[in-house]
């Protein structure tokens, strides 16, 4: 299967370590949304709604798209090892620990809306730099309080193996050290972070190691 | 079981309309986003996210939160009727366009974004009308060119049945709606819209007629 994936995507990120989790191979092909590649009609194509990921089964239907779509279609089809817990309960605790970041702190964070602040409105750097911050500030704080509360929480979002909440929350992580967001008051976050990056299928997959990325090395 | 919820509130209005087709009755606790209730310390420890919907099940645990991690939630408790499909590329496919509204849209319209840019970032009124109405229309584009491509569009986003896609995209709509966003660009987002609005599943949530809206009768 083929991956549209870009090294600096969040959304994309979460894919590939889901890929690897699940032990599938698959093949990366680069989307470059800083150029606008996106925009381009071959792309369009792939996915109308102008972003990666997308994922292309090779069975010549539509591409998959939207990364937690992805993230379930991986789980139906490939259950081991599983990214979501047993229960219903637990299912819903880590999907919506999942979507504080993907519903509430990344969609104000992507190239698409630094692009019309910057663009549209005019924001400087300082300004730009203010709205990426304090959303992830405010992300943060909903992550951290919910899993600092919650009994369910262990060395892992959702006891002590890996979900997709931690797929979620860990290029998250990534994202707020590389906008140098004093990340100190998010300890229980910061742990299961760390938990997370010790694993190979999250380390390989880090943004600053994807082709094209600076000072990654050539695809 | 009680589902906090605003009159105003799209991701509060998919839960209920979920509620309804199953079948499942609910009580409503309003939560005032535009007054700041979700601050206050007892709604924090409801959902440390300090967001609507979150949904109470009497059980002395933990509310749940997110929309979707709600509506997946009630899917697998009461199947019936299903709001998913019954194969995984059609679960995908519905759970992708669900997310063109719940993580790319949407996101960029809810109370504590528009109270940034008006507070933090003095956008005038023009300004803010321009924001909304750009991420309205970016979000058609992706739903409409989806939805008027792929064969396995029906009467409603996927086949002939209601899933979570048109859930969303019902809810995006009245939200279009109030904000004066030009929807004829989008004929088959528009026709299943209409399809949803027939139905008294949806009718009955609509936001004018929660209590607290204007011109809704008192709670």
């Amino acid at each position: 299967m083929k991956l549209y994936t870009f090294w600096r995507s969040n959304a994309a990120y979460r894919v590939r370590v889901a890929l690897n989790i699940k032990g599938i191979p698959f093949e990366k092909v680069s989307i470059d949304l800083l150029k606008g590649e996106q925009f381009a009609a071959g792309f369009r194509d792939v996915n109308p709604a102008r972003a990666v990921p997308a994922l292309d089964l090779d069975d010549g239907k539509p591409a998959l798209f939207e990364s937690m779509a992805i993230l379930e279609y991986l789980e139906e089809t490939h259950p081991q090892p599983a990214l979501l817990p047993g229960d219903a309960r637990g299912r819903a605790r880590v999907r919506a620990l999942a979507q504080i970041v993907v519903a509430d702190g990344h969609p104000l964070q992507v190239p698409r809306v630094r692009k019309m602040l910057v663009e549209g409105f005019k924001f400087d750097e300082a300004q730009l730099a203010h709205w990426q911050t304090h959303w992830y500030q405010e992300s943060l704080i909903s992550l951290e309080e919910h899993l600092a509360r919650d009994a369910e929480t262990g060395r892992f979002c959702h006891g002590d193996s890996v979900t997709m909440a931690d797929i979620c929350l860990a290029g998250w992580i990534i994202g707020a050290q590389g906008q140098k967001v004093d990340l100190a008051p998010y300890p229980t976050v910061m742990r299961i972070a760390k938990a997370c990056f010790a694993m190979d299928e999250f380390a390989r997959e880090h943004m600053s190691k994807q082709p094209g990325a600076p000072g990654a090395p050539p695809a």
